[in-house]
């Protein structure tokens, strides 16, 4: 098995390598000043082209085809193992270096740039960094899709959720289309029959903090394994031994950074509970896109929404706020904090949407995004074309007012073209999960009111977290839940929550 | 002048993926939770080790060969680039890939260790690692001594402060070893009959840090490329283009803090002033670190503790500590700020130590290190070997105490042998720039009592920091102040502050 552990031995080379980008993408997002990006940006693709070379090493050729004659006499977890390892070596070997770095050199820029430009809702000014960023992303969608055979967008897909297609994406998206505006109208009709107590702070940063911290502590976050900080954008990063988190915070709403905690607290606990005893390797990493998003919503909106939940987080907040509770103590009582989050309302922004106008958010991305990778909606167009389609699909315009429109995620900018349906396909999985956890664990609901999350973390690693990349998305899913992925378990969710309005 | 263009490609590359390196380490140092600690210890020595790998590609020994038949025709600096980029690579190639790696990891185990052990003061947990840091630095210091014709202290020496030799800074050393116990005894004799004011806080550590960024402010630190955060071990790190200071507080003395602020920003004004246009290369690197201590202590000891640079101070301290200052005003007053900061007494911690008896904390060092390398002292031998030199030096014992004996420093945990000395040649050199400094501008210390560092930092920057590596050291010293480095403006500088007393 010599070949295959020669393969091992790189990729565990590899691993460390991205240890170093990942905790210097962090530091970009969260510590560094804003003049030092043009060097970031030039550290960052240097590292990344050499990361790129490490991993189409060209004896790594003869090393698969000699670990392929191996895989006989390979356990179950190295078979997988080899698998994943050829997959990532065919995607490297699609892309030559120098596309690598000169994508990486204007990701980091066009981010940047992003930060400044989206401040002050200058399109035009983020324009020549977003072509650049488009025009290498076709590039390698193009490289991409003729090593893989498949479609140029689906090419990019497969980096995130390894598999997906476009064709297997567009009928649950169309499914959501269907059923969601319904669902919407009914719920919002019922919700304005209700009376919602609110308290506008304001919350002091500092107090926020700590909410967050010890949130994450009875959440089960290991705070010897990670952090938590700030950025204009929630993300969770970092690497599994060394998990880095952060969130935003407003002065007159700690529910959003709060609940911004909880979401990334979902990633942040899957990252954590990888197979320890893999980790370095291909399989041990984290299945993919889908499952990752599904464990953050899984956290954030059928545990952290539910009533049980705020039954146990109500007198956490209530003394992280002790002014406010006591002047406004309707608003922090278990009723009117789940009215709070569990408002629908059609509004700009993705990540403070609801979880029924959300989807509406991602298929919109999901339609441009896959014309902006085949060429036929062209970067200067994208302002009218979001226009147009939150329109159509939320009845809210965006025009003149890029950043609450295609400027407000990272996304683009950052070159993750082919993520958005990961958040809408998470979703769904989400509440298949769930749905399958509470199944098993009868008094699943009872012990998330104590604050008491052993039981549900059991089910999560025994189903997903230890299997790492050991089973491919469609198997986790049905290992986990007995069907595949579909709308199923979240309409009746949405049904339940939303339109009955059974908390 | 291919061959001479191919190097400098080269090396703009290793200065990339340096800056990857340095910001790891500032991260390890201040913002990773302990237990990441082996997987980051693994990550930095892959890359140093790849960073080694790329500069000692074999064909570098070709490059450098037609580069010599090219020098001819480059320009001043680029001749100086050139000897700079040689000299890198001789040392480089000196030393195999794999005990690269290995001391890269032995040191990151060794100072992660170091960070818990030296707070339970628990020399023998520590001993194992330091063995290995010890053994894998006398191996690379014979390795050197091979290459370069040098003894292997003087091979470590030679990292930090090119050419510099134990024979320059042996009579440098017996001079200050003859004249400091004196100087001491009268300037504690001196004291004695003076009054010092002092108040001990509490001192509140956001306010401390708010003060010690507006006093990097007002030393002209330059936020868009840098930052404040707190470590264990006040340092200087980062790249040039984001410098990152650090400083750590205590509740019941702002000073320490403040003046590590200050220390630290002497070092940084330092980084943050290298020629621009040459950054990326080796002739653009800071001189040396005897040079970079003398720019940290200008500003600590010369400037920081002068009667003007009280007078400007003071208002600033006290506005940070309004109800102190207005309960107890004289320890806020300009004069017995001074007093404070220039008492003399023999104390264990270095970097707490005064002008006069810090050189002794050097001087005791560097003959353990010397020893250390050679191997005439073992490794757990150190704790004996340290309280004997404290009770000659200082009259000190630091028996059962290592945490404030031996375990004090992170330079050797770190693996950085050869360094100590330049903080008391820096010290030396400190003085002779100063004191050149106020000769050519006649009222710089009235410009520096209205907080105006606009004419020093303008003498510095044409003779030292716009210099980069383009000169050797004593060319350096030589051009700015017309003499070699001697203790003769330190021993004047002691005279008139200590023993006279004249502020």
């Amino acid at each position: 098995m010599r070949n295959y552990a020669a393969l091992t031995e790189i990729h565990r080379e590899l691993y460390r390598l991205r240890h170093a980008d990942a905790i210097l993408s962090w530091d970009d997002a969260t510590m560094m000043p804003a003049s030092a990006g043009r060097a970031r940006a030039e550290a960052l693709s240097t590292l990344r082209g050499l990361i790129h070379q490490q991993a189409t090493q060209p004896h790594m050729a003869d090393l698969f085809a000699g670990a392929a004659d191996e895989s006989g006499q390979l356990q179950p977890w190295d078979q997988a193992n080899l698998r994943e390892m050829r997959r990532e070596w065919l995607r490297a070997t699609a892309l030559p270096q120098s596309l690598v770095e000169a994508a990486s050199r204007a990701e980091s820029h066009s981010e940047q740039a992003w930060r400044r430009l989206r401040a002050t809702n200058d399109f035009a000014g983020f324009l020549p960094f977003f072509r650049d960023v488009v025009r290498l992303k076709q590039e390698a969608a193009r490289a991409l899709s003729e090593k893989l055979g498949l479609s140029p967008y689906d090419a990019l897909l497969d980096a995130f959720e390894p598999g997906m297609k476009v064709a297997q994406i567009t009928p649950l998206f169309a499914r959501l289309r269907a059923f969601l505006p319904t669902a919407i109208g009914k719920t919002m009709a019922r919700q304005r029959t209700e009376a919602v107590a609110t308290c506008a702070g304001p919350y002091p940063v500092d107090r926020q903090r700590e909410l967050g911290i010890e949130m994450m502590r009875r959440l089960g976050f290991d705070f010897r394994r990670g952090r938590l900080d700030t950025s204009h954008h929630p993300f969770c990063g970092g690497v599994p031994e060394d998990v880095r988190i952060t969130t935003r915070y407003r002065a007159d709403d700690f529910l959003a950074a709060l609940y911004g905690v909880v979401h990334e607290c979902g990633h942040a606990k899957y990252q954590q509970h990888l197979p320890q005893n893999w980790l370095g390797l291909p399989v041990a990493e984290p299945r993919g896109s889908c499952i990752h998003e599904s464990q953050s919503l899984l956290l954030e909106m059928h545990v952290g929404r539910s009533r049980a939940f705020a039954e146990f987080a109500a007198p956490m907040i209530a003394a992280a706020f002790p002014d406010l509770a006591a002047t406004e103590p309707d608003a922090f009582d278990p009723t009117h904090l789940l009215r709070q989050l569990s408002r629908v309302r059609p509004t700009l922004i993705r990540v403070d949407a609801d979880e029924l106008t959300y989807p509406c958010h991602i298929i919109l991305r999901f339609e441009l995004e896959k014309q902006l990778v085949d060429g036929s909606l062209h970067p200067e167009d994208v302002p009218d074309a979001w226009d147009a389609g939150m329109r159509e699909m939320l009845g809210l315009s965006t025009r003149g007012n890029d950043r609450d429109g295609c400027m407000q995620d990272v996304h683009w900018p950052a070159g993750m073209f082919g993520y958005f349906p990961s958040y809408a396909l998470g979703a769904l999985a989400a509440a298949q999960f769930f749905r399958a956890a509470k199944r098993t664990c009868a008094d699943l609901m009872v012990q998330i009111g104590h604050g008491d999350f052993a039981r549900l973390d059991d089910w999560l690693d025994r189903h997903i977290w230890s299997q790492g990349s050991f089973r491919s998305t469609s198997e986790l899913i049905e290992g986990a839940t007995g069907v595949p992925l579909s709308t199923e378990a979240f309409e009746e969710h949405v049904e339940r929550r939303y339109v009955q309005g059974e908390g």
